[in-house]
């Protein structure tokens, strides 16, 4: 069990929340005169330009130093805790992030229609699908490891990458062009070399029910990710940290049947928090943000632009990984980071006008 | 010393190339009335694209055979002949080729200013020039090796691929696409991913003579095939099989040469013919056949299509190596050949306009 699993598809950061909200009102104000004044609309695609690049580099970074704490944690030897009440907690941490960023917006802005946290069955009752989609896809990962080891599995999680390109033309109806899509499976190629080693080739020999069950994952988490996106662009109008709010408070509770299910022994006997140390606090801490980031990616920008940016931070993570653990980078490394560089620049050469 | 590096960029096959002249001739025909009648030019155009088609469909056959005989030739442990006076008879082969589809032409057409042998030094000048730097490749070959190992070296020598494209945009002054450059670079990426194995990272081992070995025999192999393209391209009416002709006999030339300086004893003391089998006979065959169609391809269509056409032939002798040699598939291959398909798309689809 790796500490990655912990759900990363919400969220809610005080300080970045703040200011993204501050640009989301001068935005707003822009909108409203864009048909009358050019200079206006240009201004406003600048600000969502600038909003969809600080949430676009935010979640690369934490995503690329969240991979580094888990190498970190691996080499102390500290992997003793259990990854349900970490998971709990980042849910819970995350709720508390939202509402502080909420009290701030209240205190500056007051309570309106658009950021109030009260809400309607209608608003709230699809809010629980992306965290019940997410236990089971965690819930799968028990037993898909009984056909694949854990090196090849990392390498099956690469089909996430077509799962949500997939299905997020399927359920958004949103186009790619077809570079974009050139670039999308060039995207998913490049990642997968980059993680190649010698024992790569054992994940040919999975046998069908090991690749049923790959798919059947990617798909979950594919559709979890376009399924939250669905939910934040549905309202958008609608402040940021109410709709993470409760996609939240569904995730603590989902998180909460996880312990029962999974762990309610050794939490019973040993305690909710037995093997904590300061690595896991900074895991936890990093995770949150990290879901907060994605969540904002989802807002602002969209699926792709988030399976873009934590490809990108897999292959930063290993040049980081470089200087602090003495990596050594192979020639498959290179490879692939050459074919998901180009994969980028298709992506945005290949915009449908 | 592989087989390998036997010269394959001149040209004449005599079935495909009376069946080319007679397009090339219907072609002639139909471009004088283009400028009247549209229909006319869209004709004229699909047999350029039907005569690029066989040419290129040809080179990948007979590049990817070429590279099955060697594996067989491997397997049969047949590999005692020298490279040096092989690499001489692909030249003469190549010359009687040229010559035999010659008296066929003269024989239907009559002898004609552009078909005609005969020739002027300022036509002929720049003939071996092409002959001379793959003489000089070759010879660099054997010192690479004091560097570098053979599977390194057939993973140095994907920088090919780059080099014939930055020449062919220098030289020929022939611009590809931003799109079209990606592809280029993917192919690169991919045909190297599908060589993979486990020892391949030593390749980033190679000392700096090394590496300055690998790009200058890469820029030498790219500046002969471009150069090649330049001499053949420089007139157009000028039947290919004159212009294979000139461009073997000077082939046959540098060759003599290189049995002098590689093989003398060899040949002196056992034979021109020592260590010949059928196999061998098979080889030399299909080499002067790949080089015709390389010429072939040269003229009626360029470099770019050639590093594509050879790329694919790359891969489809792997997949036949399945069937043939029980050949086993690595994740690696099915990555590349990804990335090369993709490649060939974005060549297709980044067509400037």
């Amino acid at each position: 069990m790796e500490y990655r699993k912990i759900i990363k598809d919400e969220d809610d950061d005080h300080d970045v929340a703040s200011d993204l909200e501050s640009l989301k009102g001068k935005s707003h104000t822009v909108a409203a005169s864009s048909n009358i004044a050019l200079v206006g609309a240009g201004s406003n695609e600048r600000t969502n330009w600038k909003r969809k690049g600080v949430v676009t580099c935010a979640l690369t970074i934490l995503t690329s130093s969240q991979a580094i704490l888990i190498v970190w944690s691996k080499r102390a030897g500290k992997y003793e805790y259990s990854v349900t009440t970490a998971n709990f907690l980042v849910e819970t941490l995350k709720c508390a992030l939202s509402l502080l960023a909420l009290t701030r917006i209240w205190k500056n802005e007051g309570v309106t229609d658009d950021n109030r946290l009260s809400t309607t069955y209608d608003e709230v009752k699809v809010f629980p699908i992306p965290a019940a989609l997410y236990l089971f896809k965690n819930l799968l990962q028990y037993y898909i490891f009984a056909y694949v080891d854990a090196p090849g599995y990392q390498i099956l999680k690469n089909l996430n990458i077509i799962s949500t390109g997939v299905l997020y033309r399927i359920i958004l109806k949103k186009k790619l062009s077809e570079i974009q899509w050139a670039g999308f499976i060039l995207l998913c190629c490049g990642c997968t070399t980059a993680q190649l080693n010698s024992n790569s080739d054992r994940v040919l020999q999975t046998s069908l029910p090991g690749w049923i069950m790959a798919i059947i994952m990617a798909l979950l988490s594919g559709f979890a990710g376009v399924y939250t996106e669905a939910i934040i662009k549905k309202r958008p109008s609608r402040n940021i940290n109410v709709q993470n709010f409760w996609l939240y408070v569904f995730g603590m509770a989902f998180n909460a049947v996880a312990i029962v299910i999974q762990d309610f022994d050794a939490v019973a006997n040993k305690g909710f928090f037995h093997g904590y140390s300061f690595i896991t606090v900074l895991m936890i801490l990093n995770h949150a943000l990290s879901g907060i980031a994605v969540s904002m990616v989802m807002k602002y920008a969209d699926n792709i632009v988030k399976v873009y940016s934590t490809s990108v931070a897999m292959l930063l993570t290993a040049v980081v990984s470089v200087f602090l653990f003495n990596f050594h980078l192979s020639l498959a490394f290179f490879l692939g980071s050459t074919v998901v560089s180009v994969s980028v620049y298709l992506h945005s050469a290949g915009k449908l006008r």
